[in-house]
């Protein structure tokens, strides 16, 4: 490859060049075993080393205490969204759910199949009918209800809180997929932390669970066997076959996350890539973005072109300019870059650069 | 690496040298893109290419109808333990299981969860207590049964089926997680076939479904989607964000298969490994494998050594001799070697090598 290409997938998204590079250096020979880590059993001490390390780094990087089981499963987000609701409902089938767009609303669809699930907006009402509208602080909760669920990054939406709602003594769960690691965040303050990996931990395939043991024993007595988190933790995920590789190298980016100074310093970073593309969005009178300040993501920042004719235009000149996948997800539509962890600034800055020469191009 | 090393690990087991050098070269620019495949958003152009040329493949190897939808999942084997009965027993909650091994019965505490299944056992009475078990070829099938299921090869026990059960009217359910792709088999003869990736077709955290129309109408409404066969199928297997990267490596498998010359070639060479360990390990008194001749596995052969106490020195030995992965299940002991497709004869003759030395070392 000669030029750099900075890739803006929203998932299955980018992964760090050094990760990728140690990946593909020991692809088929993994620890001089003459055999590749996606050749070993889960069962061999050589796996299991890779797993528990794993582990043992993502505990460290957001400081997970013991009273909770970190889970690498599969199935992804959606797969998730039925074993929460298996797991957690199975003593009182009622839940509420905090809804801010996409993710939040099929998470709903696979929690109603098992329970009762009350829908709450995730907004306040806008200051006027055009304005953006603020994201909720208070809710009328149950508290008789099994859990509060919340999307705490809506990847289409580009909406992420910059809070973590307080629910009293309900359990707090979230989808952390398109978040989770970009910055630091207080695990206690959750019941069950859950995320697919192909945002910011690793390639799809992989789900990771982050549960508090209290939670463990309430889970509906039908559920399938890879979705019982009781029985998962019981078998340290490995009750099937666990999806080995992508195992192994969620492992890699915990070992780069640490390298790199730990969630404070990403959070850091994230910000100031954040910070640098709103800028220039806001400042621009040919890109929009319409999410409120206060509810914007780090992650996933959709902007609009002021003509959707010139889309097309715009994607193909990106992409040989080496920035691709910035085409928006299809409900919103326009562009959406996606800068997780393993973006660097000057793949934002990058983006920027172009955006002001199209700009200028055709304004 | 300098010398070679062979892996007869039961699963994730090895794959084919060719797959994982070219694997490995394009690892981190795929198709000159600049990214690597597994960075690539499952709804891109360039990746949707990579699945439905995968899918296209299997078809052609296994010759399968226009009527079977194929799906590539999550959840591995025993998902699809939960899956199937949960999609085929919507209508008519009852199904006949026979029972073979290990794997059979773990089928069964699946489908328990959601419908009444009788367990039917696969083989017919030994001629003398001590001898070997015949497998059965008729069982007492109850006709108005959502479907008959059927572990086609038991991977911890060594025993394959050489025979497709007859059910009549009642849709045929087979695991074929360890010897599907392993030779030609008649695909219109069952309903829903489905297999784990980790041993024929590629890395572990991938599943393969291959499943008639008309069975796709009778699942329970609460099923999760991420089970859905019908859903799934709408959706060419992308509800949700599937296992990418696992999904392109079964891709490279398909092709090498391919080039081999399919699976009537590869039964031919399955068959030459496996009578080549057999027959060695019946002239010998060193070694001995308890299956009945007529249902030994050609995927995987257990056998035990004369003295159990030699076990280690054995592993040992093999492990420092380039043979790896021989220790057998926890449930049989002794050893089991796994020679699925990717494995070459030079291994297994390497195998048989060594364990002649060994013998008449201990002799």
């Amino acid at each position: 490859m000669e030029n750099t290409v900075y890739n803006f997938s929203a998932g299955p998204a980018m992964l760090p060049v050094d990760v990728m590079q140690q990946a593909q250096a020991e692809f088929c020979n993994f620890n001089n075993l003459g055999v590749s880590v996606m050749e070993l059993s889960h069962r061999s001490q050589d796996f299991i080393s890779v797993a528990t390390q794993a582990e043992q780094d993502l505990r460290d990087l957001m400081h997970i205490p013991d009273n909770y089981k970190v889970l690498f499963l599969q199935g992804g987000g959606r797969g998730q969204f039925a074993a929460l609701a298996l797991n957690l409902m199975g003593k009182n089938a009622k839940a509420d759910y905090i809804v801010t767009g996409q993710w939040s609303k099929s998470a709903i669809a696979e929690a109603e199949k098992v329970g009762q699930v009350r829908a709450l907006d995730g907004f306040v009402k806008a200051e006027n009918e055009q304005g953006p509208r603020a994201l909720a602080t208070e809710w009328d909760l149950d508290p008789n209800a099994a859990f509060v669920h919340y999307c705490i990054n809506e990847t289409v939406d580009g909406i992420e809180y910059p809070f973590i709602p307080e629910t009293g003594d309900v359990p707090l769960v979230a989808d952390m997929s398109s978040t989770i690691l970009s910055r630091p965040v207080d695990v206690t303050k959750f019941g069950l932390i859950y995320a697919g990996a192909q945002k910011n931990i690793g390639p799809s395939g992989l789900a990771v669970v982050i549960v508090r043991d209290d939670l463990l024993d309430q889970a509906f007595p039908n559920t399938p066997a890879i979705m019982d988190y009781a029985a998962l933790a019981k078998a340290d995920s490995m009750l099937n076959t666990p999806p080995t590789y992508a195992w192994y190298l969620a492992g890699l980016v915990f070992k780069w996350l640490k390298r790199q100074g730990g969630l404070t310093v990403m959070g850091e970073r994230n910000k100031a890539k954040a910070d640098l593309l709103y800028n220039y969005v806001d400042a621009s009178d040919f890109y929009s973005n319409s999410v409120h300040p206060e509810a914007r993501s780090w992650m996933n920042i959709p902007f609009q072109l002021k003509d959707d004719s010139l889309n097309e235009a715009f994607l193909a000149q990106a992409k040989a300019a080496g920035l691709v996948a910035l085409k928006g997800h299809r409900l919103v539509g326009g562009m959406r870059a996606s800068v997780y962890n393993a973006m660097p600034i000057e793949g934002v800055q990058a983006l920027v650069d172009f955006m002001d020469k199209f700009a200028k191009q055709q304004g």
